[in-house]
């Protein structure tokens, strides 16, 4: 017989999920009700609400997707690839490959453009890819690469592509609620987040929003969406607003309670205190792990707060660093993604997970178990990070 | 400034979501642990094996799709049909014509049998349709329909397909745990449920399952699956078991929290016990709501137990009713969807809300509140349903 699961107490300091605040997990255990229960129709006008709250944006379709991250990008590109649209797709990291993928399974043809992994995406490249061609439907970018902690300058990019007259679709799956995103300001046409990283609500809810020029493209599409389940023109019926809502899918109830409250409490600190709270513990971050002699793969002026990723230290082996660490100290930090595979440590500084017990905790527990390991450690690093909160209350 | 929702307490009484146990509620809110913890990899394992024992399979490729039953049916459609497959689609109901859709948006043909709201499949509808044509790739119907309240011959229809040399793909969303549903003997070959209805889990969450046979179709495909997401091949990486998982997205770890703990009931109760559970409160159900003077949309050899269609009676304002039902009694039944709609109640007795206590509430409330609203009804409706019970006992 299997018996009822009861999980560890981890701290999370990995790529995500990150913490979640016991006001969100609480909500999440609240009754169910209905999905089309007044109660609960409400419920999703705040949602809605709180989202172009976070997002900066007074787009209409703004809304939760019923489904991860990788579905709410695949709500953006099955909604706004047709076959045959060239996409500029900018890939740094592992997250441009899959809008790779998404593109091509659309039927749309990726004109890409590489950069090394860990720097931000050329805003010269892509102007030269724009120059070179014409007819380009749009431009996909990562505003923050989960796999490499670098951020690109989503601002310029939506810039350019509105000089050339093409749509903007932006993964920001890691940036919302951690470093300014401005969707209305900037002119992103399409973006989607996750809960599960700077929100810090459990995974598995996607928000989108979709500007009126992304809408127009796709309700005047040639062929038809190949995905009923996140065909916006059948989604907005269910949560674009209006009078009465047609029923489409059932909403998750209990995980939009989570994502709710994760919402007003991000409303409650307000989203220009959070920017500033992510950057400030990763200074403090910073300076413990460069006093413990641990390097950035990322340089300064294109680093994410949220996301470290620092090299692993030569002839140390780094799953079993990271075994150790969750063994001794239920702590988790990430590993290297694709091309950083077993090169990297990815430490989350993410919604709940960015707060000085986090920084302390994780600056101790890297000192301790690397000297276990055998590394010779120069001491200081815990002072190093306190030193920054000193400053910065001053 | 939105501050933190509190729901209502509702009695679930509706087509789902169904009343969510404590114990699953408060599985919801235990601490979120990242989807690549040891100790995740190791409930996930749980999850499968307790799937396969709900869905009588044995199948390798049987797990949640992280998405609800909507996302479930279009992980069946999209990896299974092929643009000019021919699919032979049944629809008695609202969600014969979502398969159709799912369907076309694959560039499939949907060849339809028809029946009339209310009834089951016509097994000979199929087999004249199967004569008529050749090549026909997949039967595509389901078992128990929401809409309406009917239970088609799945094993019948099942039996003929394999004698037709065609795949079968199943809608399982409402009668999983509350029917008798055999996917290995069978030989159901592509099956997705939600856990919303008989499991009583929170809505969110699609189990499915594929035989050797879907798996061998999906992964021989001609073309590519149009769908990063939902792609078996990439999922399977994630959840077919094998030692080393590979990342495919973000599981939603709270949610399977709450379906782990709701399977953990079901295989505590017994499959088969809830299967009788269902009919006995069925039983009781129908004795009050006969005595009342309401019929059944249904006839009783095809009459789901789980979701009970009744007929509103003339002059009565039906929507007037059920609002009535939510605010004096916090109970929440069913309208009728798509031609039944305004015709008929759905009243659900799914899972957790299959006890005799939402038996005797639903047909007191029902009954003070057509009464209320002018009905004459005869009594002694809780009194039919009591019998029901000592009977049973006796």
């Amino acid at each position: 017989m299997i018996t009822s699961f009861h999980p560890p107490q981890r701290t999370l300091m990995g790529p995500g999920p990150s913490d979640v605040h016991p006001r969100v997990l609480s909500a999440m255990a609240r009754p169910t009700i209905g999905h089309l229960d007044p109660a609960f129709i409400d419920m999703m006008d705040e949602i809605k609400k709180l989202l172009q709250y976070a997002l900066r944006t007074d787009n209409p379709l703004t809304m939760p997707i019923s489904a991860p991250g990788s579905a709410g990008m695949e709500a953006c590109f099955v909604n706004l690839v047709e076959p045959g649209d060239k996409v500029i797709v900018c890939q740094n990291g592992v997250f441009g490959g899959r809008m790779k993928e998404n593109v091509e399974r659309f039927g749309g043809e990726a004109l890409m453009v590489q950069d090394t992994w860990g720097t931000p995406v050329s805003i010269e490249k892509v102007r030269a890819l724009m120059e070179a061609h014409d007819g380009i439907k749009a431009l996909a970018f990562v505003h923050a690469e989960t796999s490499t902690g670098v951020r690109s300058d989503a601002q310029a990019l939506c810039r350019l592509a509105r000089d050339y007259g093409c749509l903007t679709i932006v993964d920001a799956v890691t940036s919302l609620g951690g470093i300014e995103l401005e969707v209305d300001q900037w002119g992103i046409d399409a973006i989607y987040s996750g809960t599960q990283k700077c929100l810090s609500a459990p995974p598995g809810i996607s928000p989108v929003s979709f500007s009126e020029r992304a809408l127009e493209k796709a309700s005047n599409r040639r062929t038809r969406v190949p995905s009923w389940f996140l065909d916006t023109n059948l989604v907005m019926g269910y949560w674009g607003g209006g009078q009465k809502r047609a029923y489409h899918h059932t909403a998750p109830v209990n995980a939009l309670y989570g994502l709710h409250e994760a919402l007003v409490m991000l409303q409650e600190e307000g989203i220009e205190h959070a920017w500033k709270r992510h950057a400030l513990h990763h200074e403090a971050l910073k300076a413990g792990l460069e006093t413990l002699g641990l390097s950035f793969t990322v340089t300064a002026d294109a680093r994410l707060p949220q996301l470290n990723s620092v090299q692993v230290p030569e002839g140390v082996d780094e799953a079993q660093i990271r075994a150790r660490l969750l063994e001794n100290y239920n702590l988790e930090i990430g590993a290297g993604l694709g091309e950083l595979a077993g090169k990297v440590w990815r430490i989350g500084l993410m919604g709940s997970s960015c707060t000085r017990r986090h920084v302390m905790l994780c600056i101790d527990a890297l000192e301790n178990t690397l000297s276990e390991a055998g590394v010779s450690l120069p001491s200081g690093a815990a002072a190093a990070a306190a030193d920054v909160y000193y400053s910065a209350e001053a």
